[in-house]
């Protein structure tokens, strides 16, 4: 693959994060199913929702920018949802595996904040202030949905996997 | 793979970056000499001497732990470096291409944040104090590492692939 400029690389990796999202949004009712304490389940449904409006924002971006809408696989998430994976599959208490849970959620978090944070330093520079908007937008609801599962962990998970 | 208490998750999570750095290690290289500006070589080339360290802390920390040392597959540090591996392939300007690096590059950073972030709570909730120590180091220095790479991408990196 060939990138010619910074808008090409820019929109190569939109296509990256479209696609992770995507793969974000099929992972995650396994997550709320396989969680246990009530206020993980319901973190990870409203996540859910949430991924959707992401998806329809990625989608404006696109149209703003004058381009189709389309995804390239994306390696990293395939990774990260792999590992999710195996992590629904552990057996154990129920604290244990919210708490594993919580850790394997939050790598999908950092790669999102990772990504949206570069995206957006990328369409600060080429004037795309309408894609910013929205990338600004997903970026910061990836950062409070990674606070709030800290908080989660520390608030309860953590002790009740501690003295289970 | 059944996990029944906090300390069984948190060695195996112990195990997942031990072999996650490991990853990094082997891959590195093959980003230093990817990228073209002096001054993201020099960045690659000195996390790799990092990363070396932080492998033996983690081995000091799994002995603290009366644990031998050893790994599981880290799926999703598979998955990422598959995408550095992709961007090491890109064709295209020296600026882009190193832009594209230091995104990539970010990610893996964000993977091991995630995670060091998710051990020093569990090892400080375990009362494992020489681990958490040690722990508290790596994620120290890939946080650290993380603002090096922004700095470069906005330092010039980014600016030359805009005007390239």
């Amino acid at each position: 693959m060939k990138l010619a400029s910074l808008r090409e690389l820019f929109l190569h990796e939109l296509q990256d994060i479209y696609d992770a999202e995507k793969q974000v949004f099929d992972a995650l009712p396994k997550m709320a199913e396989a969680a246990t304490a009530p206020d993980l389940k319901n973190a990870f449904a409203q996540h859910l929702k949430q991924t959707e409006g992401q998806v329809a924002r990625l989608e404006r971006a696109f149209e703003r920018l004058s381009e189709k809408a389309k995804g390239k696989t994306c390696e990293g998430m395939k990774g990260l949802i792999k590992e999710g994976n195996e992590t629904v599959k552990l057996r154990g208490d129920d604290a244990t595996r919210d708490a594993a849970l919580i850790a394997a959620a939050q790598k999908v978090e950092h790669y999102e904040i990772a990504t949206y944070g570069t995206l957006c330093t990328w369409a600060e520079m080429l004037g795309e202030r309408e894609a910013l908007t929205l990338l600004k937008q997903n970026l910061s609801e990836e950062k409070l949905t990674d606070e709030k599962l800290t908080k989660l962990a520390e608030s309860h998970v953590n002790v009740e996997a501690l003295v289970r």
